[in-house]
Formats: C-alpha cells, sequence, structure tokens
C-alpha cells in the first residue's frame, strides 16, 4: 500500500515547519490534541514552507480574489498535516478524516464559501483518497479572523490505535 | 415502541430529496459522514421537497424576517432528517442528538439567532422526543453563507451499532 | 491530588448560578449533554454570579474593548465550568479538555480574536493543569451574538466513566 508519505512527493507537496506567529502573540493551546482515537485539529491558516503567515491577507471578496483564497485553503490544509504529522510521528496514524469546519473571512456580499474551502477538501482528497479523506464539511463566512488571514479551518479525524 | 417514520406521519412530515446545489457548484464531500457510532453531519440549508434551495435568500434581519428564518431553520432540519435517513438507511439507527451548531445569515444589529435556531430543535424534539432529540447548541451570527442561504446547521448524532 | 474544587477555592474562584435569560427567551436545550464519555457543551455567553449575563454588551473593538473582552471570555469560562458542575455532579469526572470553539463578536477590522480567547483557555489552564486543561481551539470574529454579547464560547471535555 502506498504510503501517505510516498503520496505527498508525487504530488510535489513538501509540509511547512510549525505555524510561527508574529511577535508577541501567545496562542496557549496545542495545534492537534489527540484524545483516544481521535485528534481534535485546532483552527490553522495558510502558512509558508517556514510556518509564517502566507500573504495575503483581509477579507475575500476584497483584498482577497477567489482563486487567492482557493489557494489559502490548500495552503492551510498543508499547514494542517505538518501540525499532524509533528503530533502523531506519521501521517499513517489517520485511520480517517471526520470532520472539517471551513471559514472564510468574508467581505459583504460574498458567498462563495465552498469555492473556497474546496482548495482544502481537493487536497485532502488528493492525498488521502476517495474513502479515507471524505469528510463531513460546512464552509462559512466569518466577520473576522486572527491576522486578518482569508481563511481559518479546524476539524478532526480519526485515528488507528497507537 | 413508536418508529420516528411513524411519528414524521403523524406530525405530517415529509423529508426531502437530496440537496441540489446550482449548476456549476461542485461540493466534494458527503452530507454525512458515520464514524462508528458517530455520524458527523455537513452543513446544511434549507431545501424544498425536491431538495433545490428555499426561498427567501438573505441576510436575517434584512431581506429575511424572524419568522422567515426560523421556517429555514425547520426546513433546514428536515433536509437533515433526510441525509440521515438515506445515509443510515433508516432513522431508528439514531440513539440520540449530540450537538447543534446553528448559523445564522446576520444583517448589522440582529442579535435573535436562537430563535432563528428554536424552529431546528422544536423539530428534533418533535421528533426524537425530549431524551434522544436532546442537544448542545450553539445559535450564532455569520458574516456570510453560501449561496446566501439564511441559515445553516452542521451537527452530530450517535449511533446504535449497525 | 489536589482536587479542581480545593483549586477553584485556591484560586479565589466562585461558579455562577445557572445561565439566566431575558425573559421571553426560550432555549429548548440543555448547558452540557453527556454522550457515553463525552460532554458537549453548549455556547455560553459571559454571566455575573446570580447567572444574569455581565456587563458590557456590544462588539469587541467598538463598544467593548479588548480588556473587557477578555474579562468576558474569562467569566464564560465559569459559567461553563458552573453548567459541567451541576451536570456531571463533580469537575473531577472530566478527564481532560479536548475542543474549544471561542467566538468573538467583532466589529469591523477587529483582527485578535486569540487576545480575547486567551482569557478563557487561562482560566481553564489554571484550573485544570497544562496536560489536563489543554485544548485544541479556534478563536474567530461572528457577526453578531445573541442578546449583543461579546463572547460565546462551546466546546468539549473527555469524562471518566461515570
Amino acid at each position: 500500500m502506498e504510503t501517505i508519505e510516498v503520496r505527498l512527493r508525487g504530488l510535489g507537496l513538501a509540509l511547512p515547519a510549525a505555524p510561527q506567529m508574529p511577535p508577541g502573540v501567545r496562542l496557549p493551546f496545542p495545534w492537534v490534541r489527540v484524545v483516544g482515537c481521535r485528534a481534535l485539529i485546532s483552527g490553522h491558516g495558510p502558512t509558508l514552507a517556514d510556518g509564517s503567515l502566507a500573504r495575503p491577507l483581509g477579507k475575500v471578496g476584497a483584498e482577497v480574489s477567489l482563486d487567492q483564497a482557493r489557494e489559502a485553503a490548500r495552503l492551510t490544509g498543508l499547514a494542517i498535516l505538518g501540525s499532524l504529522a509533528r503530533e502523531l510521528g506519521t501521517l499513517e496514524r489517520v485511520a480517517c478524516w471526520t470532520r472539517v469546519f471551513g471559514m472564510v473571512n468574508s467581505a459583504p456580499g460574498f458567498n462563495r464559501q465552498p469555492a473556497v474551502i474546496n482548495g482544502f477538501s481537493e487536497l485532502i482528497l488528493d492525498v488521502f483518497g476517495p474513502e479515507r479523506g471524505a469528510h463531513a464539511r460546512s464552509a462559512v463566512g466569518m466577520a473576522g479572523l486572527p491576522f486578518d488571514i482569508p481563511v481559518e479551518i479546524e476539524g478532526e479525524v480519526e485515528l488507528h490505535p497507537a
């Protein structure tokens, strides 16, 4: 069976370093919380390879275009995979995806949140396949997000026993 | 014991067809994701009997009145029951409700989100009764929702073993 | 082992009475829903000792300052601990925290939601310690919240078997 790591390489994907917050920001919680066979994933934003926040920042439908937001959702997915890999040791422990909550920093009138969060869902399906990667999902519009990130995603995966 | 299907008929309720999205919209996720004894429910909006989006669309407190929004929440509940019935084969597999997250597309100044989402909660309690239907709940205001639907609800139920 | 009740007293903290809603408001759901070894926590707002809504109300970044909002998040934490204690009989049944979803009623341009919700996270860590109190978290901006409360928090804890 092809491993997730092999699949990531085959797709030309590299996982970024741990999220780096702007100076002075204290986030007193882990990026992933494992409880039994569940891994709860904290809200992540889009990051670059070094873990710093990806640009552009701002509201989707104003400062950030739909295409830029879809790419931000994809980067958010890579950031989450990085956090899962660091917490679990290996992504092979992910038995399947369960729940994804996709939040889009939305300018007035913007209503294409699903098209944005598809950038995340398509990444997960590419990496984990249609069964293991399937997830319940919401994609909704927020009035604001930390640091003006355009997308924030939280969720949950089911784990194989350690 | 009265079955849920009998109860639905007694209340004069029929479940709608699967949600139909506007042309060109791709939603790469299932409406319900079953993992062990949990069914995770994707964000649903209000639909008509044929699964098309119910009207009116827009923000509650502006284009959509409180009464219309409460009815939208009730229709969202029927859409969710339809998705659960299709995924599970029968609603009898629902052991109990656990979590409901009710999102209201809110005009500036609108703060009666609980009264809106009561349209959902009352339906669930009518159909499942006070014990099996009880659920933890939030009812909150969003800056935007897909297709300008006035209400979107996601949640979770606990299942009897298959 | 120091009990949670002793820890609360040591910190000078008292849990408030059950949340009291304004006249005419019907909330047809429990504040906490226990299912197996999980307790799902409904969205709570900040309350005073008698369970009434704490002031100030309004949007953070406009009518409510960052410091007031952080205090509101702390009060929301006390309200949640009160609900858990009433439902479970004792907070000792909380094996650990799992998920926290922190919602901030955000004025346009406000983007410091994490600093607000830190008021909640720091309380939980003070009371439960760094292992048992650790939680996956999101802190995000809402377009509106019930009764114009500045902060609403929902979440989940894992329980010891009864």
